[in-house]
């Protein structure tokens, strides 16, 4: 059921792979609720030619671009300035750590994985943002949106070298949203998200385990990546036009939880 | 610019008391977005006969209820149930320090006025929820809301012992959220509003000289009650059904900002 | 092992009823390092008669107060004044929800009881600063503790509302401790410690299951009572001249941990 | 006054440079409470000489090593065990960003300089614990602290990517802490202290205003690097034995306090 909230709002999504990708549902309902935008991924991502479906259903064009190239990001952006002129809303939903692709324990990490990962994860978001930044890319009262994790504040061992990403990643969406808040009247937030079975997501080790622990913990449950996406929307709407430099939670309470019923009785 | 986003959804508003109550402007954005409400405060404040024009202005019916009284909240919630059925929000726009109120500094606090202020201020959310629970009142899916502010985090020494009140609001909000989601679906959210000018705010001392402090470190300056009555939209609404036992900031960006350029340059 | 830590310093400390108490153990640690202090609890408690072995192994004096009577803590800061000139400082160990008690569930609170637990567990602290406050009681950098737990935080169902209390106390710390700061020069904290089998905490229904699920989680295990206590010496001491408003945890990693090897195979 | 508080540990200090460095003042207390170590450094920060001064005041050795370079580091443990057998603590006092040194704006960073500056800031604690790690060179019950700002969690706009590192490296404790915990029990904290007049700090633009900005909001002043080190020996000795993975701010009050008397009159 859609109520036009993004009529005439332009955008950009990075992010989406497959129809589990949280990015992918975003992309839906950003269209469903009016807005116009370009899909991106990193060129390897497109390969799979998934995307090109998504395309076609929003009515989006597909643009190739490593998230980490300051060469590409310019190429997209203009490409974003050419078709819509200023955008108002980018979505980041870009993560990836080769330690824990290559099964390197946290105590034992290669630090070139390390740059890598944190290239990929974290600094592309301010990569994304200086690019847009030195455009002059993005309308007063747009909305830019990173996803994130709890790891970035308590420890969940198998997310190892991501954690520190997400704590890099939090912290950019800070320090950057202040001069985006200052000087160009836009806000930027990250969404911390629950343990969703995306693509990405189902290859973590004890991933399975992880899911039905977070699940048992939140009073209401894990948020689906549809729920994330509708989030998505609120964020990107007009009804959320001074909420900045925020970590905002979609996690059916987990994080504030310590203990649920169900989780304790295993304890009896 | 309606978007309907609330159409079909019930509620009670409390704590409207004039045109610069965040319970105000809230009542008239729900109301622009298609929700029907009972707008309701203590007969003391009805007296003063200003809600009746919001009443007119949103077709809403006026239910006078001491909110620290249950019976006049039984009233309430029956009169809200024989109206509507099972409501889908509740908005809880209450507070007030005896003690701030009768010039009784923090460190000489009188622990009856103290008593006082804590039940309107903070206890009076569990005796909303627990009339509301007790009489199954609540959709599934339904959405509870408090106002709060950052002194229930930092120290504003004006502030005094509403710091406490709202302390102990925060907490009922994820004790009792627990519960509403796990057994009732439904969330239960507080929003940390800027400092804003509503009648009872400017009664505050030092007001003034505090807006401006806050207005200068937000990076996107003080959210106005306008923002707030949208951002409580958005908490209304279907796009944030996984969000639970947060409290959410509406400030700006002020809670994450240590210094601006702006203070900065006073003390050089 | 003896240092010397709190050599020269005097004190008061609320709340030591039996061996297993936190307070107990505090009490002999500070003795251990040199420090002197009245020990008091609650008439009712003294009763029990135990104290006073503690206090002949430990050369205190034993005084009894209602920590919610302003009478009874004038006394004790009277008596505390004529023995010791001004104190160094101050334990408050102190908790009781009647709702838990009585087994009331949170979703169906008495609220006669409510505003007693509240007064006992919270407002207490208020009660005890005041005193000293008005009787210029405690000397430059002296140190102010209250003991509380993660609760305040993040629910657990059991503790029902100890964890607005605690909320509230936490509040008080900040809200009195600017005023204690910036006037007195004297500090005060609140240890959050793991869940600790004391005769009280051992009353709390589902505390084994918990404390096993604690220690799980915690990379370093569940903090004991004698652990605390060396916390409290070093909190008292003047190596922490300048920590102020803090709330500080004491149990083994458990808040920041999100979940454990050892819980996440209780998940497979 | 010597306690004797840390007799018979052993241990590695990072990053002393002249009289104004946290890290020596921490030498100096270490010392006097009976602590044996070795004092590393840069290879250029020690080419200035004065740590030769703190070395024969304080009986240690001076032991060269880029905490970037895992070869330096494995040198510099392996001297380390070969004179001590397994230590007890580990100082790491070490932060630096090319981007602010160079005058880059944080809207306009080289990626080259961030990448180094957080390899030297950051990256550089986890290659100190997996050194150690992988040497099992830490008795049990040991103790690692690094030295952290608040501009992890709120925006100081002259600390530009500083704030980022420090993030990363407050992650990095949680994340490296819990395995230490786990696996080896010993705990791994930060410290978070006021601004501190050191030589590094003071080469910060706008460092003096901000210093005093940060005097007029703590309730009990900023904290000296002289109250920094005695707080680093708390969590060097024996009585914070099962304080892990925290963040621990040494402040004066600064974090929770929204504002002062002193700060509100600036703005009436």
């Amino acid at each position: 059921m859609s109520h036009g909230l993004l009529k005439g709002k332009k955008g950009i999504i990075f992010g989406a792979l497959d129809a589990n990708s949280i990015a992918w549902k975003a992309a839906e309902k950003c269209h469903e609720e009016g807005a116009e935008f370009i899909l991106t991924n990193a060129p390897v991502a497109l390969r799979m030619g998934e995307l090109n479906g998504l395309a076609e259903k929003t009515g989006s064009e597909v643009v190739g671009a490593d998230a980490t190239s300051m060469e590409d990001l310019s190429n997209l952006f203009d490409r974003a300035i050419e078709k819509f002129g200023k955008i108002d809303f980018i979505l980041h939903s870009i993560g990836m750590s080769v330690n824990v692709r290559k099964g390197k324990h946290y105590t034992d990490l290669d630090y070139n994985f390390l740059t890598k990962g944190w290239d990929i994860s974290a600094v592309s978001f301010h990569k994304v943002m200086k690019t847009a930044w030195d455009k002059d890319a993005v309308n007063e009262w747009g909305s830019i949106l990173a996803l994130t994790y709890i790891a970035a504040q308590r420890t969940f061992p198998d997310y190892s070298d991501m954690a520190d990403n997400k704590a890099y990643l939090e912290s950019i969406t800070r320090s950057f949203g202040y001069y985006w808040g200052t000087e160009r009247n836009v806000r930027v937030n990250t969404i911390s998200q629950s343990p969703t079975a995306t693509t990405a997501g189902q290859g973590v080790k004890g991933f399975g385990g992880f899911m039905k622990f977070a699940d048992e913990i939140s009073p209401l449950g894990n948020a689906t990546a549809e729920d994330c996406a509708n989030y998505i929307v609120a964020m990107f709407s007009d009804l959320t036009k001074r909420v900045t430099m925020q970590n905002l939670y979609n996690d059916g309470g987990y994080n504030n939880t310590g203990i649920s019923q169900k989780v304790a009785d295993r304890f009896q």
